[in-house]
């Protein structure tokens, strides 16, 4: 199987497609745009969906559940939003079927035309704030700190598996505040949660910042955002948490009465990350033999193939193997015991590496006299033999061990990508020739951005956050500039 | 709150509605039909979910996510499966809005229309059996056991929050087996891991049997039920599992390679749940005060209310109750301490009935002065006095009590309320003046159940499996039967 995939070398888009579809985590469906998220990758969306759910509730955070219809009109009430989101989405005009009179199949009632036409949701925003009025009538009634796990569809002309799809899963928070200072830090405590996530659980190293107004959510004061690098040198934003303002409060009328006793506007947030991460994951440490998974999010952390010929044999095997399969579950580990017959070790052995389980466990009649298993991990494809009673210490230190390694080395391919120009020429070299991140001085204007993007194809990516300020002169402009931006080729 | 609520015996359908909305689990949204599910309520649903899940997955079978949208084709291949569903559900004709040319807000873009209208899945029967082609060539690959944790939508007229919406959260599992016999093992297994479900989980005692021909879902062979009976006597059909035989395989020519080399269609179950669940639990348990919730499904199974003036009081207070919450919390009992200063205890006692919680405890300076707590259980609203050094126990073994009690007043209410009726004129009296179960013989056939149905508008509710066969005549012609058959009148 593995040898069948194309390498990341030769063509990296290619690359990902066929590992997607090949090590089962989605496929393509027959609604264009729309994806089969199949039962391995569903696994490890279930993951993320866990432990991101666990962490916004540690913060203070209810689950909720708006509709998935939002009526047309609701989405011209934020000006910059319709701008924004308005365009491409599917649009419900009916509500009834009816045979044909010509018994030609099913067609559309007409007579059940709806008055005003339904958009399936794109992001809730307006839907949500719209029910906000309601719930909202005092400070008394403040925060609310809501989160929702829903699907969203966006009509995407060009898509690709989990990247970019027509519907796609997603969580989306929405907050409402008294104060603008609460709700700029609910924003900012999100795209914490989200690195904390991305970089502790997915082993990826993520930027925090802000975007630029060009690239800011339609809607928003602003976006604050993590971005992370793949492998192709290309920046992928990971999630982004936006400061709201009083503009969805002003366009959906939530006001609320002060302490003091005046009317006020709500301030608002929203944040969300979708199943975008799982194509992030993909790309992070994905190698030419499949994927890599961490540990932390592994479905199955370590998988044990015997080596056997005869139905004796594995008798003999599966009675050693079986302690330890519940020992190691008794730990909380994920353990796949792979006795089917109808497949081959080597079979076995390059499905499990197509599929990135991050310890694999091999036991032959060899191992068995010496009392030994083969441990392979799949992050160096290193291979050790390990005494039977040690097999669970070292399991248990190694998948701590992976998890750490494939972050650092993200986080090395992340520092080599990583370059600084100080005029434009070397940016232009830098974006053409070497891709990744360039950090370079900007004068804070949409027109030199756009310029940038035109002439490289690269975008600022973020204002960073937590970084050194470091005064100097735009690469383009020479105006001043009070920072470095991240620039990049991004998905 | 609690005295705002009409009484069952008053209304019992405006008490269902008032106390849906006034213990905050659910509002009707702004779109027809369509809920917004509250905090409150989904931390219910999350809790459902949760437990329904770990035994789906506990049995064999693994979650995935198929698109939401389906071709509007598809709906056509199954012939009695288009005719109990098609009719009524949302219909996606076009991908795009577009400012208006006269600057009076968004429009339809008329030049996205579809090639091919999609349609809202109400279920997604259709699109899972369209893939499973692409996964289904040998034995080897069966069987498939998918669970969906998915929102459908079905255009209903009249709506109901929980109990009928147009759009509702639901899971939905589809397997495909290589033989009748293991389809048919499977749809009755799921049928009793949903009736276990109920009654241990939700205390909600139902029966288990199988549709009759015109019950049935759309496009079955057999349709398994689980049937609860609710106070007003009404009885609510809470899941559904259905043998599919081959009519989908064959529909979407989905066939497999036999062990012996032969091309076989695949068999199919089906099998659900929804939020309707939600609508079960708060008619079988409330009464006029407001919910009465199942501790293992409470949000919240302890709250502690402090009864004090001033602060120092509230302090001397808080530094009791804090240990015991840890202590409670330690052992993963949800307990939540309210000792906000805004409401009064009398309102939040009130609120707490309202809201179901299971315990209620209250301290004072007299219980702080005497070492004790005062105790309430919203089951029988006993209240009792209990030692500080006692609670941790009391509260322990009180919360199985309550869940156990639950059930058993429910299984009460239930066997009062299930009458055997040997004529039809003793029918018709039962269903007329009592309600509940009339457990009847009836001769087989379709134009018996309609005419039942059309003269007392009581229907079958099932055939009930695991129970003494008992031979007799069918109330209305007098032919044979072979047992008898719950009748209702349902929701």
């Amino acid at each position: 199987m593995g040898k069948n995939l194309t390498s990341r070398d030769e063509d990296y888009s290619k690359w990902y497609n066929e590992l997607v579809v090949k090590s089962d985590l989605a496929e393509n469906s027959a609604v264009r745009g729309c994806m089969v998220i199949k039962p391995y990758g569903y696994a490890i969306w279930e993951k993320m969906q866990a432990q991101l759910d666990k962490m916004f509730k540690e913060t203070g955070h209810e689950n909720a559940y708006f509709p998935i219809f939002i009526p047309k009109s609701y989405l011209s009430k934020e000006a910059s939003h319709v701008e924004g989101f308005a365009k491409e989405c599917a649009v419900v005009t009916h509500y009834r079927l009816k045979n044909a009179e010509d018994g030609s199949g099913i067609i559309v009632d007409e007579d059940a035309k709806l008055e005003e036409e339904l958009i399936v949701r794109p992001t809730s925003e307006t839907i949500i704030w719209d029910t906000y009025r309601k719930w909202i009538q005092s400070y008394r009634d403040l925060p609310i700190l809501v989160n929702q796990w829903a699907n969203v569809v966006r009509w995407e002309m060009r898509t690709r598996l989990f990247l970019r799809t027509t519907e796609f899963l997603w969580q989306e928070g929405h907050t409402a505040h008294a104060t603008e200072g609460e709700a700029i830090a609910e924003a900012r405590q999100m795209m914490d949660v989200y690195a904390e996530f991305a970089e502790e659980f997915m082993g990826m190293p993520v930027v925090k910042g802000t975007k630029t107004e060009s690239e800011r959510f339609a809607g928003a004061v602003d976006t604050y955002c993590i971005e992370a690098l793949m492998q192709d040198g290309k920046a992928l934003q990971a999630g982004t948490s936006h400061f709201l303002g009083q503009n969805f409060a002003e366009a959906f009328d939530v006001k609320f009465a002060t302490k003091e006793g005046s009317q006020e506007y709500v301030w608002a947030t929203s944040w969300g990350v979708s199943t975008r991460l799982m194509g992030a994951l993909v790309m992070t440490h994905g190698d030419d033999k499949g994927l890599v998974l961490p540990p932390k999010l592994a479905p199955i952390q370590v998988v044990i193939v015997p080596i056997y010929k005869g139905l004796e044999q594995l008798e003999a095997i599966s009675e050693k193997v079986m302690p330890l399969v519940r020992e190691l579950r008794a730990k909380g580990i994920s353990v796949k015991y792979d006795d089917r017959d109808t497949q081959t070790p080597g079979f076995k052995f390059n499905e499990y590496e197509l599929k990135g389980v991050p310890i694999r466990l091999a036991v032959g009649q060899r191992d068995l006299a010496a009392g030994t298993y083969e441990l392979a991990r799949r992050d160096t494809l290193q291979k050790e033999s390990v005494k039977a009673e040690e097999v669970v210490a070292r399991v248990t230190s190694l998948l701590d061990e992976i998890q750490i390694n494939i972050y650092n080395r993200a986080l090395e391919y992340r520092n080599r990508h990583t370059n600084r120009a100080d005029s434009y020429e070397e940016f232009k070299k830098l974006i053409e020739e070497k891709g990744g991140f360039v950090s370079a001085h900007w004068d804070g204007t949409s027109q030199t951005e756009e310029l940038i993007k035109e002439e490289t194809k690269a975008t600022i990516r973020c204002i960073p956050i937590d970084v050194e300020m470091e005064a100097g002169k735009c690469m383009v402009s020479g105006k001043p500039s009070v920072q470095r931006v991240l620039f990049a080729k991004a998905y």
